[in-house]
């Protein structure tokens, strides 16, 4: 997805929140806004937005010298997700279609973006999903749910890569992955997670906190962006990306980096913004499981 | 009131939607970001946030070749506020205080604001107007609501300017001078508008539309800012402004440039913004009505 002009105002509100959870002073979170508008006119509005995203928040770094201003957050996210997690497996033992529920759940579970929301409050959030997500099946929009199509495309896979977004919602990605196992055994399931901080977007520690290693390999992607990017992966991340059976590209940030990739992407999100609301032609906070090859809509 | 961080983002945004109002083509748009990109780290912070709305206005002028974007809607504002006026009327007759109705349904018309939103439709905002203020009297912060001492105020004031905002929003400011004449038909009133087309501001064709000269003298204040700032105005508008008993300050622009000034004024006006909101201390959309030499609270 390209980026679109209403990007702009937000790529700034984002840099100021960026520089405040950095512990930023009132005149370096200035600075931060003044060096973002003296890059805004040499930035192509041809790539994508995590593009920017990246380059927003290593201004940050450099400007605040606080290299991972996420990191607590992080690690509170995976707790706090952690310890729901019996609760999410009951959920998904006790409905009618587990697979459905382990997705409908991994996808609500994308809402906890801190590139969009700065204010969130993690702890609200989870019990918000958890109370919500029998609301969400009732309203998801079918165009935008195919279910079926994912189900065809999972069982005839052998090779799966599983690109994560954030922490907290990484807790999510192992219930459904776990799912996934629960069907066949011997599906090979590899769980990608970004190279260095960004917003917060699981890494790592964050795979591991969340025991992605018991379901799943882990795999760097290269990717210091809010998104996929591959011009920014590793060649042994692109190996993986090109041999894959299918690809489950978790968030908001991996679909508008790989919406127009010919792979056999499925995208699960939710839309969190009115620009990518505007790009499908879907509803804010929609629920989107889409697959990239059988759609037009896909710019 | 200085120039929050927080007020940044949103000028890049009502850049971009001030120059789609215009009619600018994408390329156009981004100019108009770019150009706002380079003139943002020379910008102080410690003048009121009118101030920039006036260069970023200027510039999509400039950019786009379009010299009052809004004359259009301006015009069709004040005309559908016509059509209801005498609902207005019927309203402030049928209350048990009449002023003080008046008062309220002229600072919920000054939701009619294109600084703010852009894709306002004017005939539901004044049918959420008219429907709305019975429900807004009850809401109504006391702390913000200095009804009684705007009363001996306006009683003991024999000259008052009163400084208007939006088009459309004039009619409302018609009814309620009405109503002060009503009260002492000997006071002096006069009412200011802006200089030249900024934004959706009342100029002087959108008073003369309203009535506006059939209850007070009309006079330009020299501003083509959106908010009158004292540094922009004329001599004639500065000698009325010194000599005047009280100001009425309708709008959170004029309450913005003046709200640290030292004359007798009233700040009527909604709360539109989260920032103003924050600074004030009142909730988003909160009907003020506000003395500055009471308050501690103004900064």
């Amino acid at each position: 997805m390209r980026t679109y002009l209403d990007c702009i105002p937000c790529f700034f509100k984002q840099a100021l929140e960026a520089s405040r959870i950095s512990g930023a002073s009132r005149i370096t979170q200035k600075k931060v806004l003044d060096e973002l508008a003296k890059i805004l006119p040499k930035f192509s509005l041809n790539t994508p937005p995590p593009l920017m995203g990246r380059v927003i928040y290593k201004l940050v770094s450099k400007l605040t010298k606080n290299l991972d201003p996420y990191r607590e957050i992080k690690i509170k996210s995976n707790e706090l997700a952690l310890n729901i997690y019996p609760k999410l497996k009951r959920k998904v033992a006790l409905s009618k279609d587990r697979l459905k529920k382990a997705i409908e759940l991994a996808i609500a579970a994308n809402s906890i973006d801190y590139g969009v929301r700065n204010s969130l409050n993690i702890e609200e959030e989870l019990k918000r999903i958890l109370r919500e997500e029998e609301k969400t099946i009732k309203v998801e929009n079918k165009r935008f749910f195919e279910y079926e199509e994912f189900k065809k495309a999972l069982n005839k896979a052998k090779t799966i890569l599983y690109l994560g977004d954030n922490a907290g919602e990484v807790v999510f990605d192992r219930v459904l992955i776990e799912e996934i196992k629960k069907i066949d055994k011997n599906k090979k399931i590899i769980y990608a997670v970004k190279s260095k901080p960004i917003i917060n977007d699981a890494l790592v520690e964050d795979a591991l906190q969340a025991g992605i290693h018991k379901v799943a390999e882990i795999i760097l992607s290269g990717v210091d962006a809010p998104g996929t990017v591959l011009s920014l992966c590793s060649k042994e991340f692109l190996k993986v990306y090109k041999n894959a059976d299918l690809i489950i590209s978790k968030g908001q940030g991996n679909f508008e980096a790989l919406s127009d990739k010919k792979r056999p992407i499925f995208y699960l999100f939710m839309a969190k913004c009115k620009t990518v609301a505007n790009h499908l032609g879907c509803k804010l906070r929609d629920i989107i499981l889409f697959h990239n090859l059988n759609n037009k809509v896909l710019k």
